[in-house]
């Protein structure tokens, strides 16, 4: 027993966090013993916020503490522009290009039959469903660019044209060689996508 | 503003820990949000209890829930050798061996000009009582290999000589290469420590 008990508790607790191996959890568990009483009852009370407040958009399936979200609600983001992505943290992700103004669509997960998740599982009727009220145009699929991310991308955009014809533009995000990356690093699954999506200059 | 608040500022507390960044910290809170209330509720209660339960022994100045801590009172421990360690950590890094089998004294941190870190702000005083109390006969000094450590392991070992004599033995921890090590990748300061610390074979 290398630890009192309530120490040997909490770092147990933080051991089953992602990421977080023994070695970070006794880190971890030093650094809340020694922060002041204020410093972790803010943690403390962050972490009961969270699952008290927060819930999914009924709209998108984002997290938010709102009954529908603030991206769904703002009126300046463009209606027209629909993109799906598979979970929150990638919603995340293209918000923090500042870059797209439209509206987004969370999957929660993608099309993976090794780990038993099968399109019903996924957020795809409450998609198709968005189209009859919104005045959705083009529709930007970002799932990752993995087997199964490309496969569910596949999936819906088989689904989509199926659904709505050619009303709507279905598009993928490129797969191609990361800004700033060093060919002789890359991989060949990467560099074959780069070749393969290339574009006259 | 990518996260609802209550996320935002669970992702913001999280930030606050020691080797967290932004990406370990959302990763963190999503993981959480997921979680069942149960296994969040264990998290919190952890924290909490660690704060109010946990306090430092008043003998060896570990950390402990207990009036006296575990290892002190424990009457299988050699109560003859005392091992000087800088932090808990240390001393838990110490129990991992299964080896040593005496008593520990945590000074609190090393002697630290730059960081203003002077002896009288680390437990040396606690120390030296300790030897009217308890048969101690050996002190094994085991800060790190640093130059803090050293200096504090130097600083020790010339105030105990000074204040016991001969009376008692004090001893370091060995510098040298690591278990599993490699010459070729060791830095210049650990192999010049090694052949300091050679001995006949």
């Amino acid at each position: 027993m290398y630890y009192a008990k309530p120490l040997a508790k909490l770092v147990g607790e933080l051991e089953k966090l992602p990421g977080i191996g023994p070695k970070s959890a006794q880190r971890l568990a030093f650094h809340i013993l020694r922060s002041s009483e204020e410093e972790s009852r803010r943690l403390v009370d962050a972490i009961a916020d969270v699952k008290t407040h927060i819930k999914m958009c009924p709209v998108c399936f984002n997290f938010t503490d709102k009954d529908t979200c603030d991206i769904c609600r703002d009126p300046k983001r463009d209606r027209s522009i629909l993109c799906v992505v598979a979970e929150p943290r990638d919603l995340v992700a293209m918000e923090k290009t500042n870059e797209y103004k439209g509206l987004y669509h969370v999957l929660g997960g993608v099309i993976s039959p090794m780990d038993g998740v099968g399109p019903e599982m996924l957020k795809i009727r409450e998609l198709l469903a968005r189209f009859k009220q919104d005045e959705i145009k083009e529709v930007i699929i970002a799932t990752n660019p993995t087997i199964e991310g490309d496969a569910t991308a596949m999936y819906l955009a088989d689904l989509l044209k199926k659904t709505f014809g050619t009303d709507i533009k279905v598009s993928r995000i490129a797969h191609g060689m990361p800004v700033g990356g060093d060919l002789d690093y890359a991989d060949q699954a990467t560099l074959i996508q780069a070749l393969e999506w290339r574009r006259e200059m």
